[in-house]
């Protein structure tokens, strides 16, 4: 087993990024955009610098490898700040039960990383935590999280325990999150333990990375 | 950032139980208990002592409590090896694109773990490990990890990097993973993968336990 | 194209089947029973005769296979309640996000239908519709419906335009459709729309059977 | 019941569209080209006119409506080739055990019909036919056919006995469909049988239209 102590330097250097994978461009009011600020700020208050990119605002293209695809290719430089973070936040709206086609677009391009493994068997996202946040009018959360779980787990990111938040209204109604006059309770305080989760995990992986993946 | 040392107890005290969720009784040849196998094995290779349930022979009722639902429930007694372990082995057939009506009647009963969280608002699976293996004649097992990640991470399961190994043939073909001649080296490397990840994400999370629970 | 004109025996003949997935035998109230018996209705307003099955309330055993699986097996039972009907009404809650493991038991049942084709290439549902029913507390709806349709028509089933009525309350709460005081008028408007759209096509799919399958 | 009989008139006027939702831009080759075109074949020996657009080839925006978004969005003209359309054929790659990003974009226009619906309660896709084509190295075509028919049932189409045809690879193999040597026997007969069924169904929702949907 092993044994861990804190120490001094417990709350630093931890980073996490948000993509936000709402269809409207800046400077569209989003829902998603503000359950991942409210993430962010959760994480914020357990010591993690945060940072915050609209997807849609950057000319993404669309393909399944990590690096540059034709002229204009906005993603090698969104995968420049994800790998500088500890800590992943996939935000996404729900349109017809399912998250948005920007965070399939997303997934496609971290599908890239499994083709960049090191020596270990690890592939440049190995060690980092992922955690999820989902709006819609409507139904489509539990869908739309499972989706993010297993492409991230594959690509080598770790889920914590309670690794989503979510709002959705009744079935069939129109109002959005942004639209509501509070957050509600089970909302918050779901948000603050997924930051709690996340912050704590991706300072155990950071402290004691994965060992190299065995050989069969 | 935490120190974290290994100590001479760091093989010890490490348990997975293996939930199989074959449609078949005993004492029928079972892929999904195959694979699940090779998981076990590896995990012992890591230092892990391990135990496997084969779901169906047990009478399990249909609920979504913890505790025991009417007479002769097998549930609870196979709840108790679950507590008493750090990592959990989901495995699964696929059938028609999705996991058995036996997982799902096992995530049902872990749905109830989140009626019994303590003081710290953790259920009483916070801190374990959770990883994955399905197997079907053809297509599904991306969906059958999705669904069970999404569910398990939900009631307090930890996900690490590479969380499923998984087998499946041709579209529309009929061989069994039982009747391969040989496990395909790409399926044996993913299997001692998954085992390393979950030993050492368990131990990780069983030396350090994640804070309690966030209020708003 | 066809020249197709109503006759007097339009009415005639059809008749629908609603299978209950819930967890909770008889007599216990249920939500999936609530909103499948609403569908039936609207199907009786359409001049078909109906019929209910709760799925939990039978010993329906495990498989893939039409026939009977050990002593006692009820399934096939209820297969000759199916096959006797043209319309499916497959009603189900919702847990973690997905369809019950008994709607789930009930597809894999049917899967068994695919190994009895008849000389056509068709399987015993061939020509049958096939609608959805699906409540809960909270968000699942979309995903279900999706698992649904895929299985149905895989095995043989149409599935009309509207093919599925559903209920979920907000994120994380706790009410049962049951316990609404009303229905909401959306749902049921959707409800209705179920039942014209079944029975419309249900007597067309009966006055004009599919053509035998292709072979390549 | 009906009275159906065969005119002189039977094989006219069917047209389908074949909507390709491949990541990759013409002139690269695309499995799930070749498959829709496999499909539009199949179509036209049953009578029907086919047409094939590559949605990626196009400017296509990101949205929920299905009039024009912004400046040079190329809906619009996609859409009105749809709705001159009797049979839609989806066809698209898996990527991570899912539909393209280029699907689900597909599917969020699509959405925007449900906006649209006619003094009878119908969307102008009513009465429509859809069916879909799969194609990966490996996995995913269950859950994609799931999600599209999901989506499709919704805004309108009505979905086929044996709705898609797909293929896939075995488990963790990267031969795409393209560089088989022959197509698969069971896939090329779930082709012929897939446009079977489609034109079938099309011809009679044609002849016989869905009645209004009705209010509760």
């Amino acid at each position: 087993m092993y044994a861990v102590t804190n120490t001094s330097a417990q709350n630093a250097a931890l980073r996490a990024l948000a993509l936000v994978c709402t269809l409207s461009p800046s400077p569209a009011r989003s829902s998603s955009q503000l359950l991942a600020e409210q993430v962010l700020e959760q994480l914020e208050n357990n010591g993690v610098e945060t940072e915050l990119i609209r997807v849609v605002d950057h000319d993404v293209h669309y393909g399944v490898v990590s690096g540059p695809i034709g002229e204009g290719d906005a993603w090698p430089a969104i995968r420049e700040r994800l790998l500088a973070a500890d800590i992943l936040v996939l935000a996404t709206p729900i349109w017809m039960g399912n998250p948005s086609s920007i965070m399939r677009k997303v997934l496609e391009r971290l599908d890239g990383e499994l083709s960049e493994t090191d020596d270990q068997g690890h592939s440049p996202v190995y060690g980092k935590v992922a955690v999820v946040a989902v709006v819609g009018n409507e139904d489509g959360a539990h869908n739309t999280s499972a989706q993010a779980f297993q492409a991230l787990s594959d690509v080598g990111f770790t889920v914590p325990a309670a690794g989503v938040t979510y709002w959705v209204g009744e079935a069939m109604q129109g109002t959005d999150y942004q639209d509501l006059e509070t957050t509600p309770e089970p909302v918050a305080s779901t948000t603050a333990t997924v930051a709690v989760n996340a912050a704590h995990l991706a300072r155990l992986l950071k402290s004691v990375p994965y060992p190299p993946a065995a050989s069969s």
